[in-house]
């Protein structure tokens, strides 16, 4: 698939308008219009869709990001936020008219308070960098995607991300107890708080995983959760998936929530052990990568219970990490499957949905029928526990027809996954890349309900447009509000508002 | 203090309107009009404020209910969701020319899926109900209000309920995954559902703690957690309130996070015994009840723990439960509590407010301050963990002036909670209550924000109006937004929408 580039746009009135305002308050490094320095943001994690932004800022504060939004407001100039641009889903793909704003010069972390366990940070602070600071205090920060190293909070919010540890410890959304969120307008308005419970609406849960759609965070307050005092990473070898999978229910039914069950399968594992060497089982058709956390007595005892379950559903080996360096090579191996994929593909789309856990046989034997009848090879690398699945669709872009093949199953994948009751994505969000399935899992009320609350933060729909919503509307067309007698319709204008 | 009355209102055309389609649908005990009958529903737990509404309706089913809001919609009729009524903002406050939409005919527990962890609910359903189901198959509903054997799921939905196993478990948004919702104008959307993750906004966050302005859930899924193996439950008594405050900081600070800690003071213990001969130590200036729950093995470590950190601050008589009965006189004696009050005081207002647990001395030393200056007696029950005050304030109506002075005393309480950074609810909701509180937490942009949601749900204001909003507008009049070259604004009608 060939990479789709916008055409050049003449520069507006309305950028210059924007420029002239970020010129004024922004150090000179932050103001970016040279082409060639701005097609270095043209795309995100998701490279298939690129577009080179009319502008781009990088502020240094709240202060200078509302300002520039402010300015955007006035002109009528579309903006996207972006942090560290390693969303899969084109939820930071510039706009071709519009300005970037970069969130990488705002990484501090404004404060640190063990004894309430939270931390205030700001959006560009990368997700592991929080961990960093926290543990000297016997804390961390839980939500752990794949990209920790680098991804940042501001992404991570506005993405609603997880990652392997959410199984115990829950999504971004579960974490994020207060912020300051500058509207489509450029006000700050504070949302949530450190109490367990505010006033008024959420407007927090409606914020955190809106892809930017509603306004951008400024600054998050986030709940630290202390370190465990023990962990244990087990790596379990299976001869299917079948019977991975078996395990993986039978350990969730005997009540025990381990911190992370993730699965691999034998393509996933190839890929792996070709890129990192990280020795799992040899010939295995399937592995679990098995963490436990918590108080030492527990997790001994959880321990001997997960072993024995593992056994009895198949496992022919099972190896406990016996040190750090052990415990992160197992880890590598799964970590990296999404690149690793590179050396047994030269293509591949990475599919993320979520179905109920029961379902997960079920699912993989349709993704296997799926693969043999299209003859489009899939890796399956997934965390288990939750039902989340990462899906590899590989191809060789060199083959005509090939990336339409791949595209085809991604997106029939899509359909299984709502098919059996789960959703088109489980963390890496809609974007740009998948809006065009949201009509297939929501009704039009469902999605004309959400796109009234857009409309609310944003009726000129300037931040972040043509993300999220297959058919964005002019606010005012959402139909079956202002039924009945109200003004505005017996004035005839219902059609304008 | 008198209860407030409402004038008798002239039944409009709109309300004949909705009560000629309700008896059509609903069978004929379920349209009341009457008018001693309808004086049944004027006020929920918070009998302070009374309102006669002016039709109650009975739905036995969601289309039913839906029927009604769009009757309701068409004819701009204020309508009021009411469950069991007992709330103790106002929040079911009926309107005096509006609708009382009741729940208790929907009680059908519609689903019960404990290989999932779900359940599906109608609103009806007593929160107690849940859990009597789910035990059968290991599991149980954890959010757990005082009131949990009588209140409704749609209530607690509603308020965002908490109860006191909140600090271990989460309020009832962390319970809550999906939800079918009917809008201002009688649609019914769904909300959330049972993946981890849903795409789009998550306005299943905005809806619950909305207190039924935003619409009426009719059917809520909810997470069912498992049994723990082993529940410790411990009455500890102190000479002060320091002292208790201290053992719970010293417990949090450990990295324990027991299922429930509660503290009661001197004189909230003196009625809890005057009422139910809970047998709490004699002479104690405070006590705690810490509940450990979880695998046995880490029960019994944090026991000893627990045990130790109490006796480090000075606790001077630990009792640990040895039965189930011993464990329900103990909790009895804290659930009683604001019942009790009525023992020793022949009226009161229970507050609710939360403070950052690290703040407890000094907001407690300053209700003690506050008490002796103005010679109001306050006592002490609240969930210590996380902060979550409920002081009674204790009056006698039949004194001139008693009933002012206390809720003065009431008012300055939730000063002080603003004050140290904490909020004017943690879980009895804002309501009609505390809508005069709003501005002293909220600027008025983080309002008009709220505002302007209300209004994307409800343009037309019928969907509970008069509560949580201290000043209501007519949608449009919301000021910042369409600021610049909006259409509207150009055509000079901003004031009209």
């Amino acid at each position: 698939m060939a990479a789709q580039e916008s055409e050049v746009p003449a520069t507006t009135p309305g950028i210059e308008a924007v420029a002239a305002v970020a010129r004024r308050l922004l150090p000179e490094a932050g103001v970016i219009t040279d082409r060639a320095r701005l097609r270095t943001y043209e795309c995100d994690g998701l490279a298939h869709y690129r577009v080179t932004p009319a502008l781009v800022v990088v502020p240094e504060d709240a202060a200078q990001l509302a300002a520039v939004v402010r300015a955007c407001a006035e002109h009528l100039v579309p903006y996207v936020a972006r942090g560290s641009g390693t969303g899969l889903s084109g939820g930071a793909l510039p706009h071709a008219e519009g300005v970037l704003i970069v969130t990488s010069r705002m990484r501090a972390i404004t404060a640190m308070r063990p004894e309430d366990q939270r931390a205030v940070v700001e959006p560009g602070v990368i997700n592991l960098d929080v961990t960093r600071a926290a543990t000297p205090y016997g804390y961390y920060y839980a939500p752990d995607p794949s990209s920790q190293q680098i991804c940042s909070i501001g992404g991570n919010v506005a993405e609603n991300s997880g990652g392997a540890h959410c199984l115990k410890y829950g999504f971004t959304t579960n974490h994020v107890v207060g912020a300051d969120f500058v509207t489509a307008d450029g006000d700050t308005v504070a949302l949530g708080g450190a109490a367990p419970d505010s006033p008024g609406y959420d407007l927090l849960g409606a914020v955190v995983g809106s892809e930017g759609t509603l306004g951008i965070v400024t600054s998050t307050t986030v709940r630290l959760v202390r370190l465990p005092e023990e962990v244990r990473t087990i790596l379990v070898g299976f001869e299917s998936t079948d019977q991975a999978g078996a395990a993986t229910s039978a350990i969730i039914s005997a009540g025990i929530v381990p911190a992370a069950i993730e699965m691999m399968d034998a393509l996933a594992i190839e890929a792996a052990e070709a890129a990192v060497h990280c020795n799992y089982p040899d010939g295995a058709g399937a592995v679990l990568v098995i963490e436990l956390d918590g108080a030492s007595v527990e997790v001994e005892q959880e321990y001997a219970e997960v072993e024995r379950l593992c056994a009895e559903n198949g496992a022919f080996e099972q190896r406990l990490a016996t040190d750090p360096v052990d415990r992160a090579l197992i880890w590598k191996g799964r970590k990296s499957a999404f690149a690793a994929v590179g050396r047994i593909s030269p293509d591949y789309i990475v599919q993320d949905g979520v179905i109920p856990r029961t379902a997960l046989p079920q699912v993989l034997k349709a993704i296997a029928d799926l693969s043999s009848s299209s003859g489009v090879r899939v890796a399956n690398v997934f965390h288990a526990g939750d039902g989340n699945l990462h899906p590899l669709v590989l191809f060789d872009d060199a083959v005509e027809g090939a990336g339409e093949a791949a595209e085809k199953v991604s997106g029939a994948i899509l359909d299984l996954c709502i098919e059996h009751g789960g959703s088109i994505t489980g963390e890496h969000g809609v974007g740009m890349d998948k809006a065009k399935y949201m009509p297939r899992m929501y009704t039009d009320d469902d999605l004309d309900t959400m796109q009234m609350v857009r409309c609310a933060f944003d009726p000129d729909n300037i931040s972040n447009p043509g993300k999220v919503f297959p058919t964005p509307r002019l606010c005012g067309e959402v139909p079956g509000r202002h039924k009945g007698a109200h003004p505005a319709q017996e004035a005839g204008l219902a059609e304008v508002f």
